[in-house]
């Protein structure tokens, strides 16, 4: 029952497959990452498994499960690099070895400590053929949240800004003003479903009471969590936010100090409080984003407005732009966005240019 | 405005001090540490400072602003390393250097691979005196929650038991037997006052119905993540519980296949859920703390069942046992406790015995 020999071709297929995937459960698997495993016997695939809801069991568990016999002298095809450490199941690099498997294709390493390059070494000492970093840039784009958080203990940060045709976006005192089309927005709540967590500021919170929802059919329950910018805690009990506390969490950034008595308001409507620090009246976001990451937060959207859109990135905080820009101007009376396709921070590169009806979406990361 | 010069029982002292007040905010600091800064110039305190509630701003930075320019030439007690990786605020060993302190006396250091003796170089860098380790071991027991997670990434387990003079915690099929009196459950109350989370197996939580909250007058807010090993989700919807889970936080670590209709039921109370593996019908509780760590939870206290104790006790996961043995017998019928002070595992020291009331109270600590 010994697998085909292996093929380059047949690998970055199969690999592409368990990638794929990968990204059903992604902003759904805790503090765990969403990876897949697929195990493949004569080319074709016999077990395939994702990270459960919630973050266990892990994908190699299911996909053995799955195969079963037919897992030995098969392949596995590994996102990320299988567990190595103990606990009272045994670590994945250990049931893929338990399971006969004869060669395992790999194509993210793990950063942390307790695997990094253990879990290859464990298949390695077991007579198994490793392969790593198949597809390699693919499967750490998948992961990004998790290597981030793992490495720059810090939430991945992606800025999503809805841009006119003349680069602005709103008008100021008029709440939500329409920038983009059905389909686009569409696109936006299947981000959201893909994130850990949603911010803005306050002022976009009291100027467009938005609800930040995901609100597509069969995914409201993938509503991440909402953190809102609000050192002195102004978010009135009424908005859409703070009425949806108890179903979908709300997390207010604030001063320790502020407005005991609104803090209780809130509480009672279900909010969370953040502790933050605002020399100069500006909050601290590199202390907040290394409080979400020790919380679990592995990636963030931040959602405007602009002076929030614009501290993130003074700061250096966002590792991906992504802009929506709708086909309608808003003309001088607009607020400027602080950056649009034609104004690129210095070391961002374009990911990817595409169509949603009318509206154009750039996607740009940093290098 | 030099400090006079520095003696041994001073240090002890001030250090001694500085940890009592570190206490002030165990249990509400978010994912930061609790910690204590006092500043003292010609031996007298000029500025204390304790971890704000939600873990921001941190004590020296607290300490620093109520000295003001009398820190200039004191000693400043701090009894966690001061941190030294830089976000948007300075790390404190540097706010201790720019506010021109002569000397810090530290007790515990810090794991954390951002700081892990950096923090007392850039003080050293500075020619500030500095002195470590003072009182270091009982600054490590306030702190052992954060030393925990940090070193072994899961929570510190405080295992707690109500037994009968024979070494009985409950009867069979009673629901809540009363063993310990009004003292000792005043004292139960505070303890979970100053824990992350709170954890019973689901027997526990059927017989007793219990609500798990902190009931202290003043200290209601003061109730922590009440957790339940509930593999099959068979946590009704109508008791202490789940009603509360609005207003306190409910933790259900189960399968996640398990029960969709109840999980459903159980969500729209307020109930999140924990993902658990459960091979051969049993929680996999490594895992469970590993998860529970990277979402921040630092100290778990577990309140039973007989089961539940005895599991965490096979697997190594009890860091503290906290016996309060009343004065009564439950006779023959009774659940036996699976430890009692006649019967501690191997490993476990003796740290204290007081008495509440009528009961007596055993600590003992894993060495």
């Amino acid at each position: 029952m010994a697998g085909r020999a292996p093929r380059e071709a047949d690998d970055r297929r199969f690999m592409a497959a368990a990638i794929r995937l990968s990204r059903r459960h992604r902003g759904l698997t805790g503090t765990n990452p969403s990876v897949a495993t697929l195990i493949v016997a004569d080319g074709r695939i016999v077990g395939r498994g994702v990270t459960a809801l919630g973050g266990r069991p892990h994908a190699e568990t299911q996909a053995l499960e799955e195969a079963g016999p037919r897992a030995r002298g098969a392949t596995a095809y590994v996102t990320l690099e299988p567990c190595a450490h103990h606990g009272r199941t045994p670590p994945c690099a250990e049931a893929l070895v338990a399971a006969g498997v004869r060669r395992v294709v790999g194509a993210a390493s793990d950063p942390d400590p307790r695997v990094s390059g253990g879990g290859y070494a464990i298949l390695r000492a077991a007579g198994i053929e490793v392969r790593e970093n198949v597809l390699a840039e693919a499967a750490a784009d998948m992961l990004r949240g998790y290597l981030t958080r793992a490495v720059r203990r810090r939430p991945e940060v992606i800025l999503k800004l809805a841009l006119s045709a003349d680069g602005k976006i709103g008008i100021a005192g008029r709440g939500q003003v329409p920038i983009t089309g059905p389909v686009a927005r569409r696109q936006v709540h299947m981000m959201r479903a893909e994130v850990d967590a949603i911010l803005v500021g306050i002022g976009t919170a009291l100027a467009d009471d938005p609800a930040l929802t995901c609100r597509l059919p069969g995914l409201e329950a993938r509503s991440p969590a909402r953190i809102v910018l609000d050192r002195r805690l102004r978010l009135p009990t009424d908005g859409k936010l703070a009425r949806s506390a108890h179903e979908v969490p709300l997390l207010l950034a604030a001063e320790g100090a502020a407005a005991p008595q609104r803090r209780a308001a809130l509480a009672a409507c279900g909010a969370e409080f953040l502790a933050v620090e605002a020399p100069g009246g500006r909050i601290a976001l590199p202390e907040l984003m290394e409080d979400l990451a020790a919380r679990g937060v592995s990636s963030l959207m931040v959602e405007g407005g602009a002076l929030t859109a614009q501290s993130f990135l003074a700061e250096g905080l966002v590792d991906r732009l992504s802009l929506f820009v709708g086909p309608g101007e808003i003309g001088p009376q607009g607020i400027a966005s602080p950056v649009g396709p034609g104004n690129i921070p210095a070391g961002f590169g374009k990911r990817r240019e595409d169509r949603f009806g009318e509206d154009v979406h750039f996607e740009y990361v940093r290098a």
